[in-house]
This record gives structure tokens, sequence and C-alpha cells, in this order.
């Protein structure tokens, strides 16, 4: 069984995590296909920290867990503390094959997404 | 003459500030053909910050300028801070046009990028 797992910073205010969590309900049927579990988990600041994301979806029985980093740039978020956590997990889990994501912002389409809210919203502005 | 600039929160690290430089260059060609000038700014930490970019462009002769928020969530940067930014440069420049975008997160194309990235993530994993 497949599982991904979009990993954020986690923040104090709550409509930020619910932004995450709403996010990875928009996600899910997306990759329904090839993910039988799409969860979220956070850094620090909200629950369910990274470890215990993970866990949750190895007790529902994933064999395989993706970790996405939802973060824009390689800062030591992302190039240290993430794959830390990771590493916990998989000390926990040794017959589990858990894979670490590049992160967001090294996506190449994340252009694109720039382009299309610059352009629509230069097309209100106009219209 | 239309500029977009793109504001990122900013970092000590100089990495992190020279992402969005190279992600700014990236994306100029994408819009070449609705924006005449494209940069990039930032709220804090890193130079330059957002009245002194919006001025930038204005001084090389902008009449629209507008500002994307470079940012995942809605957190007192983006429905605070970066409009306290902005209204400074409005009031410094009355004659020039300067409209701010919703972030990045707000984007319904992010969750297709994460899709992307998890779906050839896999892909690899198991070729």
């Amino acid at each position: 069984m497949n599982a991904l797992l979009l990993v954020a910073h986690g923040s104090r205010r709550d409509e930020s995590n619910n932004e995450i969590r709403a996010l990875t309900k928009a996600l899910a049927p997306k990759v329904v296909d090839q993910f039988d579990l799409v969860e979220c988990a956070f850094l620090e600041l909200a629950i369910p920290f990274i470890p215990q994301g993970i866990q949750a979806l190895v007790d529902q029985g994933a064999s395989y867990v993706q970790v996405l980093p939802y973060f824009l740039a390689r800062g030591t978020h992302v190039a240290k503390d993430i794959p830390r956590e990771v590493a916990k997990a998989r000390v926990a889990n040794p017959n589990v094959t858990v894979v670490l994501t590049d992160y967001l912002g090294a996506s190449d389409s994340v252009a694109n997404v720039l382009r299309d809210i610059a352009v629509s919203t230069l097309d209100d502005s106009t219209s």
C-alpha cells in the first residue's frame, strides 16, 4: 500500500495549518490511482509531527511512504531538519520504504503557476 | 509599461535569496508578452525591500506594477505586512497602478504541481 505525506512547516495560526489540511484533501483525488493514503504532517508547531505522521500511515498498512516537503526554498528545514525526522521514521520502520522527494520550490512547474497568476490578474485588471 | 515584482520573504542565507533571483529569471521569458520588466524583492532580510523594488520599476518607466507574493500560506506576512509595504509604494507613486495579486499557495494549480512531483518520484522509485 502506497502513502503520500505532505509535510509543511506548521504555524501557530490554526488557519495556516488548516490551509495545509485542505490542500491535502484537494491533492488526494488527484493521486488516487497511485496513492492509497494521503495525509499531512508538520515539522513543528502543529500536529502530527513527521515521525508520527509516517507511523500513522504505516499503522494503516503502508509499505511505501513518500514524504513531500511543501517548502519554497532549500533552507535548513529542507536540507537538514526534514531528512532528520524522516530518518527517525526509517529506524522505527525498517521494513517500510520511506522516500523523501524534492521540495515544491524545486519544481520547474512553479514558474508556470506564477505565470498563470500574473497573467490572469493582468487580464482582470484590464478587462 | 507593465512590470511584475515577485515578492519573497527573504532569508539570512544567500542561497535561498539566490533561488528567488533564479526563479525570477526563469519567469521573465514566460511572461515576456505581458510584462516588460520582471524583478524580485523581499519582505525582510534581503534587498531590495518591497518599496525600493517597486520604485526601481517605476524609475525604469513602469506605469503598472503587479506584486506577486511568493508565499504558501495566508499568514501575517501575506495578510498584513506585504499590503502595508505595497501601500507605501502607492503613496510614493500616486500616478502608478500598483496591484497586489493573490499569493502562490492560493492557486489551485499548486496541487497539480504536488501531484506531478509525487507521481514522478513514484515512477522513479519503481522503474
